[in-house]
């Protein structure tokens, strides 16, 4: 990936939602010039040249349902639903962190979209409302019941997380979930839940994970992360009281690090050399790019 | 509602997160103590004197799923799911948009929450992975797969939805959906999909529906909206090219208005008289208070 770019955003194929709602339009982009992502499970197969694969249509097994990834020029992008469940980790496996590394940013965000798409439709076969079988629709922006009186109508899910830099007097509140790996430290983060702004969901997670009071939450950037479909919604706070009570259930450790350790840490990144108080997050995360807007506005 | 707050947000109970996860704690706050907000369907049952009325536990039928709303002190505030699907409108109802004016903004945001969670449950009582019944847990924070070799853990839906402003050498982009009441205009919206993030969307939905080409997103503010569960992310744009192509499938009508129209069709907001140019939206809707910071902004 361009170190620079947001992870998982700047796809360059175009959406054509006009294309979704249009049967005619979709049977014609299914032609041999189209294109289906190679997938294995939710992991995109990478060419030996480090370019995602693609097959023809002609290559998917009859009946598969196929989601529309939008337009390459004039050529459909699709993905196929796997007739088997794929075995759908949360968070980024291994393997995927590599692929996060080595392919280019708008292929990243090809596979991104695929993947939450596929993992979502792989996850809803059965209608929630009344446990029938759904279908494909919409070249796969929906899915609908197949009980007549039901009806019901489905749609993929995109669920907003608040990650967010809480600053006192200079410091950084940083935390490391169990997951992570050995040393690392990252940004607080929770969903948003219904029936919250964004600023008062900064806040509620800020004060249950760290026991922290913050204000002035400003909003600074976004970034799409497919484990299993979020919207990472980056923000800034501050706080006046720096005690700390870590939830324990939630985080192994809650710390202030000194800006000087921040920079430490973020010019660690990618070097194997030892680093100092901690390990920042990768240039993939979109931890690591608010650390780095934190550093750069002085 | 307080008409500078933003309706659905301030609610006054506390979350209380940690009691979801405890069933003792759960079951201890469900005493004669606890209140359970009374719901007509979807739409709160108001006291003569303008409040949100609540019921003893006691009254709920017996084996009723009840959702942990949160703490208003030490007591426990909880919306039981109704046995039938209530009707579910996906925009407000003329009554609902009654009590919107009607109720004191937390309350209003009690409701809120009370309502997209409610929704969510009766919408949700089947496994989408594997068409079994499922059954409210963590104190209505989740719903599980009663299947136990699906084991299906299913969560309350947030939809990100971006709502912009899009500017144009001081003139204002606002469109009509067909829906609307006559006269009204308002800011362009659409969900944001998986694979974009904020300030893609806002570019994407602008294009889309207005044929205009955005630069320089702005993130101004958010709102939640349960109908059935929204988080509007209120944003700003400019436009270098005003040519518009409407989106005739999405909108009636999308047009700029300038400063002057948009300042005279504002003040004119709660007022008997006729308007000007167009008809703003009313102060519990987002886009009324991201149009107030346009004009204050000056």
């Amino acid at each position: 990936m361009t170190i620079d770019a947001i992870a998982f955003a700047g796809s360059k194929l175009d959406r054509a939602d006009h294309i979704r709602t249009s049967p005619d339009a979709l049977r014609d982009l299914m032609d041999w010039r189209a294109r289906v992502l190679e997938l294995d499970g939710l992991e995109p197969v990478v060419t030996p040249e480090g370019t995602l694969s693609w097959r023809t249509i002609g290559s998917v097994p009859e009946g598969s349902e196929l989601i529309f990834l939008g337009l390459d020029g004039t050529r459909g992008c699709f993905a196929a639903v796997p007739s088997e469940n794929p075995a759908g980790a949360m968070v980024p496996t291994p393997h995927a962190r590599e692929l996060m590394d080595l392919l280019h940013s708008d292929e990243l965000a090809t596979w991104g979209v695929a993947r939450a798409m596929v993992s979502w439709h792989a996850r809803h076969r059965f209608c929630a409302r009344c446990g029938h079988t759904t279908v494909l629709a919409k070249g796969g922006w929906q899915r609908n019941c197949t009980f007549e009186t039901c009806g019901g109508e489905h749609f993929p899910r995109v669920d907003p997380v608040a990650i967010m830099l809480v600053e006192h007097e200079g410091a950084m509140l940083l935390g490391r979930q169990p997951r992570f790996p050995a040393g690392r430290y990252s940004a607080l983060a929770g969903f948003v839940e219904p029936g919250e702004t964004i600023e008062e969901a900064v806040a509620r997670e800020v004060f249950e994970e760290a026991g922290v009071r913050v204000r002035d939450v400003n909003y600074v950037m976004s970034q799409p992360w497919p484990f299993p479909s979020s919207l990472m919604i980056g923000c800034h706070a501050h706080a006046d009281d720096p005690a700390i009570v870590v939830d324990r259930t939630e985080l192994d450790d809650a710390r202030w690090f000194t800006r000087a350790e921040v920079a430490e840490a973020m010019d660690a990144v990618g070097r194997d050399e030892p680093v100092g108080a901690f390990h920042a997050p990768p240039p993939t995360a979109v931890a690591h790019h608010l650390l780095k807007w934190w550093l750069a506005k002085g």
